[in-house]
């Protein structure tokens, strides 16, 4: 088994020949990942098989278990995956803007790799092929840290991938598995500066803080999302009850899905019966504050503590408040920097919630549920940031590359 | 005097309202501390006097004495910074896409302030109108820790600052000062993330380092410049000498100099000995390998830590190789992802050049002296970025911004 030093090193050498692969390579090698995956399904179904295994000997959790389980068809998935971006556009080389200046300099700036990506996530095998594409179509070599119950699938994935990049001439190194489940081994991983130029944390609130405050590495944050829909005075009522119950109940447990709502008091009560109605259908508690209480049977009184919380569950919060500018001072405290929504038919409300709203995403008259990749029209997502360096907002191929200053001159010297 | 918790507090409490003024209040604000540096610089004068009477009776050493201490000059020069801060675009606003989605959402991504930036920097009271300009014109708070020498000077220069921007309506808070000297403050300024969205060290490594490996708030690294110069088989030796005259000699203690010269053996014998009286105009010592000390008189023989010392002096190390392959493999290990040069008459190896050199600079037939914001025409700059993440290259008042992104709808829901 590879030091932790040894698949560092060996990621920067192989380093130089990914991020000057050219598209086709690239993308013809993706395909052959995709198909290799497929071809060998049996062997990482066996070894998944023994992770199971060994996690229901261990009592794990069975929503645990379901994310760690792969079946045919989310092996297929996996490969389908890596054939769509195959036929995305490759980030690389862009040349972003070339400006000529007074003294006859050409200076360009251009997207090329990041080099050397970190990725640490929990047992799911399915984000290795995952992460693995992304960061390979974006000219990276990725060095993997999985969760350690998914160690057999995620060597027999690795293994397979390898083995496809190999034949098709480019190094195995371009994907390294992190073997070892000694933390001190970890923890030196978010040290080794000299080797990796980002760590990407995918997972829950927990592995993220462990990351951030252990890293010297720059880390690339995704975050929790306590998402707000705020519904304002002369609102809409009936796209405002459709897109909530759409941003509340079309899927629970992501990170945009809308925790809170705020609702001017001019609205409030008539407003709160049709939503409570509408939400009963998916057995959505609400939670309010004493007017909201006022405003329909069965709404549960809200604690301080309910304005912050993530549920990832089937509640909702209601505040109600009397101005925008409450609402706005309401949402800056509250929310986590992600996707925060108005509904209003008030030009002037519109432009400012889009301007004083502090977060990753903003939007007028539409469901939180769109923040994502895909829904951007990225065709892949790496995650969601929620801090403001480097990306924010949605992560595509994008976010996974630099770029460099490329200057042409004809013998320029300063004065 | 607040304590570091209360500082950070007040920052995020006025960060909205930096986050939401014009233009044309920031620019007269500007303006009108500029003016007000110049008629206080009396007291400013005062207040350094003190700090450099203390400097002198720790037996400061000359060059920090002179990096400490303000005159009318001086003080003219920071205020005149701000000026041209005033005339610049404001980079808060800018819409940079605006795209339709299938189902009609608009989206775009919009230039927005990072919110609250830390700034650690040496004993250098022009650093801290320079940041609080950059910073403020960018729609952020600013928490200043100064080199404790400086004291006196920052405190009567944030006194001033203030002062004049609550005389427009400004909250003073815009511009902090950490005035404990304790190392323990300052560590746990490094990891007030609720508070702080970036910290920027500005010195030298020593403190750049410490920045990076302490804090757990995203850092943006500018760093040291072991910057080389390739001179390509075929070259135009004249355009060579000229380009490594300026980029040696210039200005010696910067981070775009160049430290390393690279030769192809073809051009080695006719370089060297031009090149050696060239530099001898200024006492510029030569440290070269074998061939090179072959080539003409009076090279010294480099030993292997000379490759990868960025000297700030006048010396300048020389490595002869015998095909671009070797040359981009040398500087690829060696260099510190600064700025890099070719001089080359081969269109083939000035495009390999510009695509395999990995650094924030890489330039073909041109002087590296030009990395720099001003040259590249951003008109301020907060730092050369060596890292890849946010922003990399000199950074002007766009890498004190972020994005975010703008969705306009009308009712839609996620499928």
């Amino acid at each position: 088994m590879k030091t932790i030093y040894e698949i560092g090193a060996k990621a920067k050498e192989v380093e130089p020949v990914l991020r000057t692969l050219e598209t086709v390579p690239k993308n013809e090698a993706l395909l052959s990942v995709a198909a290799a995956l497929t071809e060998h399904s049996r062997e990482i179904l066996e070894a998944n098989s023994l992770d199971i295994e060994a996690a229901r000997a261990n009592n794990m959790n069975q929503g645990l278990v379901d994310r760690l389980m792969l079946d045919h068809g989310r092996i297929e998935s996996m490969a389908e995956g890596l054939i769509q971006l195959a036929g995305l556009d490759d980030p690389v080389g862009e040349v972003l803007s070339m400006k000529k200046r007074p003294n006859g300099l050409m200076i360009g700036q251009k997207r090329v790799p990041l080099g050397v990506v970190g990725i640490i996530y929990e047992s799911r095998p399915n984000v290795t092929a995952d992460a693995f594409g992304l960061c390979f179509k974006a000219g990276n070599a990725v060095i993997l840290k999985g969760g350690s119950d998914a160690i057999n699938s995620n060597r027999a994935i690795v293994a397979v991938i390898r083995k496809a990049l190999e034949e098709k001439g480019i190094p195995g190194e371009a994907i390294q598995l992190i073997e070892s489940a000694d933390r001190a081994v970890t923890s030196a991983f978010m040290k080794m500066n000299e080797y990796v130029d980002v760590l990407i944390p995918r997972g829950g609130a927990g592995l993220i803080s462990a990351v951030v405050n252990n890293s010297t590495i720059p880390v690339i944050e995704t975050g929790t999302g306590n998402c707000h829909i705020y519904v304002d005075e002369g609102a809409d009522l009936k796209m405002a009850e459709d897109i909530i119950f759409n941003a509340k109940t079309q899927r629970i447990g992501v990170c945009n899905a809308c925790e809170s709502l705020v609702v001017h008091s001019s609205v409030i009560d008539e407003l709160m019966p049709v939503l409570k109605k509408r939400l009963d259908e998916k057995q959505v508690e609400l939670r309010g504050d004493s007017r909201a209480c006022r405003a329909a049977e069965g709404i549960h009184e809200a604690q301080e503590e309910d304005w912050g919380k993530e549920y990832l569950d089937y509640i909702l919060s209601v505040r109600t408040v009397d101005s925008l500018d409450e609402a706005i001072a309401h949402i800056n405290r509250y929310n986590t920097g992600h996707s925060e929504a108005i509904i209003t038919n008030n030009y002037e409300h519109s432009q400012r919630f889009l301007n004083e709203i502090d977060a990753a995403a903003v939007y007028v008259n539409a469901s939180t549920r769109f923040t994502d990749g895909f829904e951007f029209g990225f065709g892949a997502e790496i995650g969601i940031s929620t801090q403001k360096l480097h990306a924010r907002g949605p992560m595509g191929l994008q976010a996974l590359t630099t770029t460099k200053y490329i200057i042409y001159g004809n013998g320029q010297i300063r004065k």
